[in-house]
């Protein structure tokens, strides 16, 4: 048999990728990796968990272990419907759909509206398993040109006006990778460019909860519901480990939704669906968010202290006011893919910012810091190193 | 916005399902459903499951919780690997990949292999969810001719000799929708023309354990294990509700599913996956297993005793030696579609048979029964009330 023969086209475009090799490497337990975009464990209710599981199995009984809808179980997406209302957004458990993490959605998106060449407008740079979702169904990417604003919206707008497209991706709120957040000027600007051309915006949100300081911006969904979906998960705030991830959409869409999911996994586990329900209905998740935020905030600090103190001049980097990642940018000459390899000998280890956007050789001078999974001390001993790195290399 | 203008090609093919509407009505509390194919409640091991769950989080802690690897945690891949040495299978935990249950398999299969106007063979009826998956990446089925003993090989032999076809999809224990088991020696004919044309085999195994009389027969796999690709679950044995489902393949397609996985839904939940693991380290798995024999045994019986008692003359059903369906044959005139609304207005429902073909109109004369999840006295109730039905119509 040979399995190169039998092979479908689009295997061949994803089978080959650079970024897994190199992160591959990061799993070596002396390398302190500020590669990844893991929360951390300390983060992680354990002791809410335990109770919980409990809880589960005497509420819901077999109804948790059994086979459930396809969008996922009423009690959750009702949990979710009222969750959202503090983001602005009005929706009922109708609208609302489960997902196997927010990548299950991303999936579900390229399947419902992509056909190949199809194209789609993305932030330049953007999340980088956004880009392998949709690559599987072969689309033709639009970048979205961006500044320490976030996306610009004359850019999304020259786009729309000269390309037929098929949905705008953003991550508007503590951007994968740079951390970014768009201004709320900016939202209503893109919210009414959005309704002018008629097309749809996916907006995805892990990270909405993950504020540190400064005033929460209301979802560019609150603007225009009709023309969004709307992404998130509990990954940032129970553990991704239980996979559960899920979308506001117009019931018409959100149905749609349904339909391509049945065929790719029938449903999310009923029993992590089930937990994530009572960690809202119980109030767990509003008691608990602080122990979270003031885990990072130290953490984040830390990393703006380190990287003040240790890069030489000619590097900038983002200031989020939350989120998991910090975006640097080095002088036009810098390589950030050739430091790789340097920085894995000095037993760190960070993201090549070129692999975030859809066009090669495009940002070579970047890279993504996360400083989530990473202690206070590990992050000043990680940027030192980097720092020492980054010097012998100028 | 106009959602049909931007909807793909394939989600329009998937969109329109006549037996989701049939069998939406079958959730009435005061309906006999004989038409789903869910587990009994009565099976689910709560005990060993609320104690699992104090086991994970103790023994596995945060990594229980956080994400993982695409091709799933090494403990359960490699307890599975063990189990499977009981069906004669020659795997390690290389071979083995992890997905959101059998259904994640088939979609994952269908995006490495499924070109639009690939062929696939498919047995004559054949699983309904196999069809939805490998549906949306549009594939032509060539249906392979079946009778009592499963797949005719000459049948199958026929189609690969004239068609190129890139995989040959069955499921030969206990098949969903027949019951019906594929024996020894078919298996062995079936295995040489596999080999002889260099074709990718898809076992679709997920009812092997639920065997309550005669011996075992091996799976294809132990006659080819270079060209199949294994698939099973936890949802007949575990709980349906945690979604964990594997494949056993060659170790260069094992890593392609991952590929393909990783954009789906990055990986499937942590959590379940150690809860499986330490179902099958524990030993838990055996314990509980005859528990679950024992409850469908007798319900099958009562199956059979029931359509013996009151199915008119004209009518044949399959009588396996395990599984969860049982299959009827009516007269050439029976239309089990057009029968299906007198059932629902006497309190009964079942799916009616052709639903299981791909070529449309076939198979009107045939239906599925389940009786793992109805009782006995509800199996006599609803068979009886099925052949009041039927005779009337006649």
């Amino acid at each position: 048999m040979n399995l190169n023969k039998l092979k479908s086209k689009r295997i061949k475009v994803m089978e080959y990728s650079a970024l897994s090799e190199l992160l591959r490497v990061t799993a070596k337990p002396e390398i302190i990796s500020m590669a990844g975009g893991l929360p951390a464990p300390e983060a992680f209710p354990f002791k809410i968990i335990s109770a919980l599981n409990n809880l589960v199995l005497k509420k819901h009984r077999s109804v948790s272990l059994q086979y459930g809808p396809t969008n996922g179980v009423l009690v959750l997406r009702g949990e979710i419907a009222k969750w959202l209302e503090e983001r602005k957004m009005k929706v009922t458990s109708e609208n609302i759909g489960i997902t196997s993490g927010s990548q299950g959605g991303l999936d579900t998106l390229g399947k419902i509206f992509i056909n190949e060449g199809d194209k789609i407008a993305v932030e330049s740079p953007t999340y980088i398993g956004a880009i392998d979702a949709f690559t599987s169904y072969g689309p033709i990417y639009e970048e979205i040109k961006t500044d320490y604003d976030g996306v610009i919206p004359e850019s999304l707008e020259k786009i729309l006006k000269n390309k037929k497209v098929k949905f705008v991706y953003l991550v508007p709120t503590f951007q994968n990778p740079t951390g970014r957040t768009i201004t709320w000027g900016r939202r209503k600007k893109i919210a009414k460019i959005i309704k002018k051309y008629h097309v749809l915006l996916v907006e995805d949100d892990p990270y909405n909860s993950l504020r540190y300081r400064g005033k929460p911006i209301d979802p560019i969904q609150t603007l225009v519901p009709e023309n969004t979906i709307y992404l998130c998960t509990f990954s940032k705030v129970l553990a991704p480990g239980l996979r559960i991830g899920f979308y506001a959409a117009p019931k018409k869409l959100a149905d749609l939704m349904v339909v391509a999911k049945q065929s790719v996994d029938l449903h999310t586990s009923s029993y992590g669906q089930y937990l994530a329900a009572e960690y809202l209905k119980t109030g767990d998740l509003k008691r608990h968010l602080p122990n979270i935020l003031k885990i990072y905030r130290f953490r984040q600090e830390a990393m703006f202290e380190a990287l003040e103190k240790y890069l030489p001049s000619g590097f900038f980097w983002t200031r989020p006011e939350g989120g998991m990642f910090v975006w640097v940018t080095g002088p036009k000459n810098f390589d950030s893919v050739k430091l790789y390899w340097q920085a894995i000998k000095n037993n760190i280890a960070y993201v090549p910012g070129t692999y975030f956007f859809t066009k090669q050789g495009e940002g070579k001078n970047t890279m993504r810091l996360n400083f989530t999974n990473v202690n206070e001390e590990q992050i000043d001993t990680a940027v030192k190193r980097l720092a020492k790195v980054i010097k012998n290399s100028l």
